[in-house]
């Protein structure tokens, strides 16, 4: 199933989406939710950010020609940051570029969307704890990262978490092309199987240190090709199977 | 007003402490909860944290003396990481010794309360947006802590984030003793007046990165004296006006 959410006749809604329409359904986050009723053309709906997360967990340096490209070494074991649930925006949505910085770039990323409370589940229990999988992008004011420091103030400006366009709750993530596309060309371009550290491990990992609800976000790291984005400049993410997530810089 | 959480009849209320009394209230953080009403004596009632924080921001190296006993410059601009929402405990709950972890320190903390939506704020307007301040311990595991790499796993146990016992909507942030006992001795003894960043200065400088909402929590940084605590101790952080916050640790 394709999760969504969206706004039609100004309200919100989650729905899933079959071809050209979106059915309305209950929060795939609160089993107690209503079922939901009604339909609407996909077109004449506006998506939203598929999850409003509670905690955002982000995972670095989890592709090997990233690592080198920003110098660093093969991590041992995940390297875990957080973002701020305000930096997180849908599909369509501007990414205010900030006047603190002059460099900011797109990190096109694997998200995991958790549907069960869990608490230090091994990898085989993992699959059962995940909703689904979207599209991310890590957005990151690379001149305000340091390079032996926390990295929170520069991943943590509104509008730096492009999340969607919808949670696909059959997608596999053993494999599949990434790409990050920046006014057309393809700046990124990798598979998820060279992820260092797999959605399931993380999950079992993360699980293990502290628990994990209904709508935490787990987004996995980014492949090598980053560079930076300049007002105007249109960006996508794509992950073969989980659609184009598509925002403008502003 | 002192302002806590607590339960009673099952149930779980916001409260304004009075001498030995609880008054009921509504929300601090959503105006349009219902104004609550019913009194409670304070020794009937369980105290639980004083807000579920939405995001939790941190702030490392904030006295000179702690971040000299720790071997790091003293910053320049605000260090900032986050800890999870699931981190958080009540005053009474015990701090949980994680199996990864053979040094797991208290850090006793200011932790201030934001009461208003606020984005890029003056200095001189942010004492507005501040609901109040309360005790925080900044439980790390220090053995998982990376000295030049991200923080959030050895600071991000469940349990690793003791706030309490009430929020203080009066409180002057500009000076007040902060002291940390374990098992009733003085391990760290400093005053709030030799932060580094202040309360104001950091509700600034954060908002101007990103939103700031009712419910968020800024923990402000640890005086030095930090050292382990083992299963079975009792852990103390009291600053001046805000009370005594008391964790075991199991």
């Amino acid at each position: 199933m394709k999760i969504c959410r969206f706004i039609a006749d100004d309200k919100v809604y989650f729905g899933s989406i079959d071809g050209e329409m979106v059915k309305v359904i209950g929060s795939p986050f609160c089993k107690s939710d209503a079922a939901g009723d009604g339909h609407y053309k996909l077109s004449d709906v506006r998506l939203l950010a598929p999850v409003k997360p509670g905690k955002i967990l982000c995972i670095g340096l989890n592709y090997r020609d990233h690592a080198q490209e920003c110098g660093y070494d093969i991590p041992k074991t995940p390297v875990v940051f957080m973002k701020p649930s305000t930096a997180v925006i849908g599909p369509g949505e501007n990414i205010v570029y900030p006047a603190m910085s002059n460099r900011v770039d797109y990190e096109a990323e694997l998200a995991v969307v958790i549907g069960r409370r869990c608490h230090a589940v091994s990898e085989e229990e993992a699959s059962s704890c995940i909703l689904g999988y979207t599209c991310a992008n890590d957005v990151s004011a690379r001149d305000l990262q340091p390079h032996d420091g926390q990295w929170i103030i520069s991943k943590g400006f509104d509008t730096f978490l492009p999340l969607g366009p919808y949670i696909d709750t059959d997608f596999n993530p053993a494999c599949g092309h990434i790409e990050c596309r920046l006014n057309g060309a393809v700046k990124q371009s990798s598979d998820i199987r060279h992820l260092i550290f797999s959605p399931y491990f993380l999950v079992s990992y993360l699980s293990t240190v502290m628990t994990l609800e209904p709508g935490d976000v787990i987004i996995t790291g980014t492949p090598g090709g980053i560079s930076g984005m300049q007002r105007g400049d249109s960006v996508e993410v794509e992950i073969e199977g989980l659609g184009v997530l598509e925002n403008h810089v502003v």
